[in-house]
């Protein structure tokens, strides 16, 4: 499988915090633990195109999100691109602060708003559809030490399938694993992984986002017949005064 | 309830045989049978900001909307300002090839395509989820001698809500009536409504089109608190190496 | 609207706590603040025929049930009797440990299991679907000092819709609200209400069990036509050696 | 994989037009087309047991159902250790008319009926959900020459996946395939394959009760905690007034 993790990549480059858990970017961490499996390349903002090139998109499988401080920046043209791919087919994941991303509230059509809150605050996960492939190889919950909060209401579709919610030490929750079907493609949305905590060196994180691939990537791509389409049966002529 | 009906308006005065079936257009013929019940205006494309004003969308309870082969010319910064009232709770009724309008292809995030055929052919829209508010004063099935024909595969998100599908003599089938959330809107997708057919003077159809303006209706518009919380519990000091 | 409020009434009678907290039963106390606008009747497990007759039942249009420590007590004939009223149209409000009651299983399908802790601690009902009619005129949560707590995985069929997920204070989560349509009855499912606690005089669930029983009356009912049905086309005759 | 193909198999030994069919009975004839890729063992209603005992079931990882005339004499007891069976993780794929078999109305909770015509008609079933498994190596739509009519209403809790819809010649539309989870089970229905005609024979519907078979099995069955509960988080003393 093609996986093509993008990442905005601003946080690591601008923030000593951030660089001192992420000294090569968020992306490459996530790379590197999905290529013991995978054949995984990355792309970032600051590349032409952002590094999501037609022919990069044609290559992908799946496409992994991460984005936060600058949203705005992506380029409308490729955000369209992007959806594209999905709507024909490519898997997508999106992580944290990409449920404000353009490419996320296109295929959703809602704010994907929500609640907010940096406290270093004890995170929980609960599984609440065990046998979902998302959830396999999980305990009943993951536990993050510190994490930020995002509390509901979520403004998104009812998703599909709701995998995981979380729990909050400060007291809220939110549906922190969630699955939506668009076209001829499956998305994840995936909520852990604030970039100043150390995140996605956990390994039941890395679990989920390796059973999130695997689940979204499409290996039955039907060709569609849509447009003007012959009768498959005799339709009797009407006479004028009909209905 | 304060009702505006949304029409492309150009069939009815390029095209001599829709003129003889909706002199004053179709948006006439919707607004006058719901003026029993509501008070209705009507907006048109070629009107200035096609009639869709902030002033109109702020005192809309449901709008409805028609086009067909001009959804091109519909400035996006007037689809923008509908979506975003849909979002803080206005109601949505789309018909017929309105599938394909900017509208609500934002609010699905797919291609909304389809088959489609014009054959003068029967359609039947059995009722399938019959306690559904939408399907009140309905028998089990509406029958039109003459429509145009949408097949499946139809490129929708999973609805909410699959109240109709659709038999049509020339072989195909179609999920004819479709609800969907969007933040605070409530949405309804119905098939029926080709510009050369009378489909809109038909009782049944216009009792489908009364039962779904109340369902869509919004009596009950929460404020939701987004953006940054305080946190409702003690959030523990962590020690620095935690995770 | 017809409601009849239905209990087991055996904690209230054999434990001085509960009874102190609810002397006349939970059921009067429910009875109580919906009689304010409605016809309410009261059943319990240990009347003839548990209260729950077919002269009852159809004059019923939601049955509100509490039920605990007799689950099995509860005579299969009347719980078949109940399902068939409820796929008839009689709404069904299942509080609290009535997630075990044979009724609620039958209708799922499911175990209907979950963890449980009694342990005075405190509860927190997100809305998490906030234009829904069950949620009409409440803050964004509630909020409940004490409660019995009920932890995912909860053991049932993806709800229809998801109103209320719960913040426990010892650490977990769960689907606290949830609505089910089966046949022409309208089901919900709300988490809070041990007997130990005085959870049903806290105003926010009162209105919540308000909003339910308008949510859940039904006041379009089809009469539908199953079984044997003639063709409303022509089947042309086949060959013998047709497929 | 291990399949069990159930059949009530009464009509082959009774009928000699469908004995003229299904020689063997509709089980042989399913088995041997599964066996190719699986192992596939058969059990009938007049067994002992009817064939589902404990050890056979525990071994089962799909189990196929085919029932018609005599549902009633399914044993209840039987009917609950196969319920346990689906809930514990053995995929159900229910066949035709086992929509009224105890198993199913059990596993769904409605009276699971519809409309029904045998009048030799064509039927065609169309492709809702392309991209879903239980798709894979099908055309755009199935047809089948002759085959008894279901039509809607079909009485069933709204699928989590509605995967096939069918037009029929006499008028009607039928949800013909249609997906559900309960407990850790996956469960399938698929409408076609009246015993009097060769439909199982078809290698379209083959194909779909080989996708189907894959895609009910569950490698992934975790072992839920349910029941008491200790606290992940430390629960505050409340004081005797509080709430």
């Amino acid at each position: 499988m093609n996986i093509t993790v993008w990442n905005e990549y601003r946080h690591e480059q601008e923030n000593e915090q951030v660089k001192a858990v992420y000294p090569q970017g968020i992306h490459e961490v996530i790379a590197s633990f999905l290529s013991t499996e995978h054949n995984v390349t990355t792309a970032t903002l600051d590349e032409p195109e952002h590094g999501l090139t037609e022919r990069v998109l044609g290559q992908t499988d799946v496409l992994i999100w991460w984005g936060h401080k600058a949203h705005e920046e992506v380029d409308d043209d490729i955000v369209a691109r992007v959806q594209q791919h999905v709507l024909d087919g490519m898997g997508l994941i999106v992580l944290h602060s990409g449920h404000f991303s353009k490419i996320f509230k296109s295929l959703m059509g809602t704010s994907c708003d929500l609640k907010w809150r940096e406290a270093d605050e004890k995170e929980r996960l609960w599984v609440v559809d065990p046998t979902h492939p998302i959830t396999t190889n999980l305990p009943s919950y993951i536990e993050l030490d510190k994490e930020e909060m995002y509390g509901e209401h979520f403004d998104i579709p009812t998703p599909d399938e709701t995998v995981f919610i979380s729990w909050f030490e400060g007291g809220e929750v939110f549906r922190s694993g969630a699955t939506f079907k668009r076209g001829n493609g499956r998305i994840f949305y995936f909520r852990p992984g604030h970039e100043s905590y150390p995140t996605y060196y956990n390994e039941q994180v890395q679990q989920v986002i390796h059973n999130a691939v695997k689940w979204a990537q499409n290996t039955h791509t039907p060709k569609h017949h849509y447009g003007n389409a012959q009768p498959l049966e005799i339709i009797k002529p009407k006479n004028d005064d009909s209905q």
